[in-house]
């Protein structure tokens, strides 16, 4: 019936032998109690564990042995039952150990014997009881939330004096009130921890909550709120209706990044090495080299075996290889030219973008030409983002195509003997990090993939988890990056069909600056003063804003079946007039609803009105469904993108893109979803065309593939995968006091 | 009488004129109750409050009131003791809030007035108690060290296997056992945790423990056991003779190495970005870059006044600053063939030695050779090593020269602007980290600098953290890497230096294996199979080896006046007569003590006879000296280490280094340690030679300076920062089982 008790059994069964051993030489009840001792603090401290049920000689039964067991692992509370009978039929009160002892010996298993019929009643029903409660502890907890109140001031002070001015939960209170078990709980400090995916497993046949994406209209460039607003909109269902919520957020690039720069860089020095390894053996002492003679054995390690498979090498004994097999075993045979794996970095460090390697005289004349992209440009971000599990990102990381060979086989981690290793170094970076919002309500803060080259949303497994913790009432708002043609279009159509996960909202922001700029308003840049138009009353550019770039928007997301709550992010400058117009507007474009949200300044109060709107949504039925079919050819799946979501007639695709189309589809990529790479700044390619463009034709500059992250991505236009650094960079107003430990500059 | 008190009183302040402001509008007490509770948990949770005393109006006084405050910060228990009086006068003995509320409005202030005598009295006299609590809680507490047991297997299975067979302790139980308070203690996973520096403070009065070296021979190429040595010294320490003890280790370095990469490779971006802002900005554009107006204001930020006062230029308005000091200001003018900074990679990536950087269009032809060093090469590495506390970190961050100008001045992090920044991400690095041993004892981890071109040792931050937690009879051990002649001189002349700490002995560890070579024996190298003479009995080479490197180095360490215990890491193959004839020997060459230890096979207990020969050891007064005068030219100092340390007859310098010698002294470092990068190898610059070589003149090839570190390496051959990957590199065995998360393919 209880499918635990197996393990407890092994575990006792365990014990016992090892108490048993040593009782046997009865001359030292101070060695088998340090044993019992030592064994049940092991056992208390062991995750796995989820009871002990303890078999023990009585002489081993001291208060200290009764004393170590953890209550909450003390399956039959044997233990303290005996030793209360015992008491009551001895008369002694209070046991010392040594008085146990010599009870024991005095009174010896005589009083036990009679006890007998007793006890194995008690155990019996004990045994079922802890069994019983154990299955109660494994269930879904309804949440206990403290939520933290915010004293909001005028004018609203820098975020780094808002963040100071509030004391976050510790980090293990906020993770008991959402009802994670401490032993899926991993503390990094006071204030962050990682959470373990076994959750998955244990909240399995809790149905999700629901499920409601934050997307944006084509921003200006600087940013009209999505990550405040999916902040705000948390806030308010949490701490102000009581609802369940969980944010899920990507991750700034200088932060906690774990393994990733490592497991990236070493794809990069594993392709160079092996390059000059091959250039400079024989295949006979690539071969030895590779599976060399441990105390005589050779013997293929797992990761060989699977290289031998795909190239169709059924064989498991090194020395049955015939000399061609060995050639093909050994020879990546790496085109230099080829290499699209590039290395990176955790600094905006713009002098590697392109660089030329292998210039000592060590590694004998092989240079080439390659670079550094920031670390969030690695496709290895890419998949600790889509993976929903450890064993499938450890497939993917296999899977990543890291260059071709001289006759076009595409070479992978795999092939490179690494992917192992490089599961190894992501396995804390899988794991989301629970952190808090300023009134006390939970965040995932989980990878951060490029929104161009990549598909820029917050993880699955954060949303995976969330929507389990936060039960079948609850919500979880995650966040795609950019505007909703790209953010939202990815979000569906590569995010959803990697998890299966089905959105019930969208939460598309809109600012009044940025309606202004698509209803012709002059251009917007950082760092220049904005133009009067956006800091005084102007309907008539709110309204083209509106008719043109929200509209697009809006309808995007209806193609996908999805409810769409508009969110207008309210500055100071905004006039009451102008918000009601967007407003009516976005009602009338199609809009389940719209709301100013004023959570800048109030935090989750200023967003009451949009998680009672988001709440009225996500009640009525969705009906999702993809914008395309995997199995439409490459270039179908691009001008669909292109026509359906930019607004384009046609796209145009160059001789170089074609190529790489073809060379796809001939190695099987061709199913893969698309991930465009085009600017943010405009539902077209080109930047300065504002509103909701049409007549253009897009154009396909070059095609890339990430085949572990599982994506083909066009190039529409130049992406840099490696930011600069300005004159006066930030650097020069950051700074720590050494007593305080205070850190200033901080925005 | 307690200085504690002003803090206290602070914080009682601004609590109690939050909630009176409240309470002025008495329509709403639960807003009041609201108020209260959230600033009762903040205080509970700021570890700088050390107790809170509070005063409020008794409307304020209900029951979640009085349970939310920690019974730890309750600094007078007047909540209680109001709360039990009340009940008394009034014949309630449960009171709900509602009830309180309900009661206070009926009774009034008239009860409570008539209480007030009683209440001053208990007030007083809990205060005087409760900071004497608290300074109590303050003080040094006895360890209560729980020792995990070990189960030795024959044969010795691998390391981890041994390490899984065990079941650490929570970090944080080990923490309080060893007497460190919990908001002393951030905790990283389920056995890591960073200890934070006000550690120093709190224990500042309590006398260090003894504190020893564990230094070894001339090691073969395969090492001699140091690391071991430590650890088995400390289980037997701790777990077999109830001695606190600690060991200080150098951090590996693919490992939680925080913030070193990201810091030493900002210093490379800001460094190549300046060039290009220099190149192609005029003097005008420059500054007024730099010092932007914000708001119509422009002003010199912190960093900048100082850069200002090293060119001598003591104005702080910028618009007052002269043509030519504005140039001197905005023009680092950075040589670029004199750039000695390189990038950092965690990865031994070969084909990064030597690179061409800056061949984007967008770098405008600025391309200049440079390369990537190891993360552990990092200077920084070595200042994180060798900081006594955040300021000094900070200040020789700042410190480092990065290169020269082109008119030949030193170029410093602080010139760059970065230093602040620097110290903010290393902010998290400066803590050590606290881990245990298989039987539970106490291990700091922490830092990791080269052994040659940097000082090799593991931080003074770790060592000094130790010797405070360990009490006046406790033990720290710590490691330095390589031989003696390169570890152990370091350890003395530059690590010492820096920390004012003084050794009290060195336990030297020697093989059988390491003096057979030095007696003779034929090469050992990595690999290949060891020769027989190395696995059978030979008296004669052992004989040889401790005549001639044992002997050396122990004459080394008796140079500096510290007692030298030898520690034998006995292997399986070594004989009785062989272990017995080093004991002697080694004692008739100056040796206090010579012992071998069995740690390898049996854990503590088989080092109980070393951490008995090192207690005698210590309890003898030691007459510790410098080998060097910090003021003699830097060519005696140098000639002084080769000389009495290698034993070579004298150095040779080249016209190079003796030029770098020659610009160090014009720029003032003359006065630095030196730190010697030799082969470990030998005593001599020739690895070849074992033993204890004489007549060589060493080659003083270059000269080099880590400023900010504060030590002058002169290089004696070559020495290699980026180590390169074998055909078979190790991540082929490499694997994570994505279920059980178990690794496997580590040693």
């Amino acid at each position: 019936m209880y499918s635990i008790n197996t393990r407890q059994l092994i575990i006792t069964k365990k014990l016992r032998t090892k108490v048993h051993n040593q009782t046997k030489n009865t001359e030292n009840n101070r060695k088998m109690h340090q044993t019992i001792l030592e064994e049940l603090l092991k056992l208390n401290d062991d995750p796995r564990v989820h009871g002990v049920y303890l078999h023990l000689p009585p002489a081993a039964l001291t208060n200290r042995v009764l004393n170590s067991l953890k209550p909450e692992k003390d399956v039959d509370g044997l233990l303290k039952d005996l030793l209360k009978c015992f008491c009551f039929c001895t008369g002694f009160q209070q046991l010392t150990e040594h008085r146990y002892i010599f009870l024991h010996r005095a009174v010896g298993s005589l009083v036990l014997s009679s006890l007998h019929s007793l006890f194995s009643f008690i155990v019996r029903q004990n045994v079922v009881r802890s069994c019983t409660r154990w299955l109660q502890e494994q269930q879904y907890k309804p949440w206990r939330l403290r939520s933290l109140k915010l004293q909001p001031l005028t004018p609203v002070p820098s975020d780094l004096q808002i963040s100071r001015a509030q004391t976050a939960k510790p980090v293990n209170h906020l993770a008991e009130e959402i009802g994670l078990l401490p032993e899926e709980l991993e503390v990094y400090g006071r204030s962050k921890a990682k959470v373990r995916l076994s959750l998955l497993e244990r909240l399995n046949s809790q149905p999700d909550g629901k499920y409601v994406l934050v997307a944006g209209v084509t921003p200006t460039p600087l940013g009209e709120g999505k990550s405040t607003v999916t902040i705000g909109l948390v806030q308010a269902l949490s701490a102000h209706l009581n609802l369940n919520s969980f944010a899920c957020l990507r991750q700034p690039s200088q932060g906690p990044t774990f393994g990733i720069k490592a497991a990236n860089n070493l794809v990069a020095a594993a392709i160079d090495a092996r390059m000059l390894h091959e250039a400079t053996q024989s295949d006979k002492a690539l071969f030895s080299r590779l599976v060399p003679s441990v105390n005589g054995v050779r013997r293929f390690s797992p990761i060989q075996i699977s290289r031998l498979r795909r190239l169709g090498i059924i064989k498991s004994d090194p020395s049955s290889l015939s000399p061609e097999e060995v050639n093909s075993f050994v020879r990546l045979d790496l085109d230099p030219e080829k290499i699209t794996w590039h290395r990176v970095v955790d600094t905006n460090d713009r002098f590697l973008r392109k660089i030329t390697i292998g210039q000592a005289s060590t590694e004998k004349g092989l240079t080439r030409e390659t670079g550094f992209d920031i670390a969030v440009a690695s496709e290895i971000m890419a998949i600790l983002a889509l993976a929903d599990s450890m064993e499938d990102m450890k497939s993917r990381l296999g899977r990543m195509v890291v260059g071709t060979s001289r006759s076009g086989t595409p070479v992978t981690a795999e092939d490179l003997g690494v992917s192992g290793a490089l599961a190894v170094l992501m396995k804390d970076a899988i794991k989301p990090t629970l952190m808090q919002t300023l009134e006390g309500t939970p965040v995932f803060v989980h990878a951060g993939p490029f929104a161009n080259i990549a598909h820029g949303n917050s993880s699955v497994l954060a949303d995976k988890l969330a929507l389990k913790l936060v039960g079948e009432d609850g919500f979880v708002v995650t966040e795609a990056g950019f505007g909703a043609d790209i953010g939202m279009e990815k979000f569906f159509n590569i995010k959803c069909r990697a998890s299966g996960l089905r959105p019930n909202a969208v939460v598309l922001v809109a600012t009044i600056r940025a309606l202004k700029m698509h209803g012709g308003g002059p251009s917007v840049s950082a760092g220049a003063p904005l133009p009067t138009e956006y800091i005084s009353e102007n309907l008539n550019l709110v309204s083209g804003g509106c008719q043109s770039n929200l509209k697009k928007q809006i309808q995007n997301a209806q193609q996908f079946g999805v409810p769409v709550v508009v969110a207008i992010n309210v500055f100071r400058t905004d006039t009451p007039a102008e918000i009601d117009l967007v407003c009516q507007l976005a009602k009338e474009c199609g809009a389940f609803d719209a709301v100013p949200c004023h959570h800048w300044m109030q935090g989750g109060r200023g967003a009451v009105e949009l998680a009672q709107a988001v709440k009225e949504a996500t009640s009525k039925p969705s009906y999702f469904q993809f914008l395309y079919d995997l199995q439409m050819p490459i270039v179908e799946k691009i001008r669909t993108i292109a026509k359906r979501i930019y607004g384009a007639d046609d796209i145009d695709v160059s001789a170089e893109a074609q190529r790489k189309i073809d060379y796809y589809h001939e190695q099987g990529y061709s199913t893969l979803p698309i991930c465009m790479a085009k600017t943010h700044l405009s539902l077209s390619h080109l930047p300065e065309r504002k509103g909701a463009p049409t007549g253009f034709v897009l154009p396909i500059r070059d095609v890339r593939a990430s085949v572990g992250a599982g994506f083909i991505y066009p190039l529409v236009g130049t992406m840099s995968t490696m930011p600069g650094l300005p004159t006066r960079a930030c650097f020069y107003d950051i700074d720590i006091d050494p007593i305080t430990e205070e850190i200033s500059g901080l925005f």
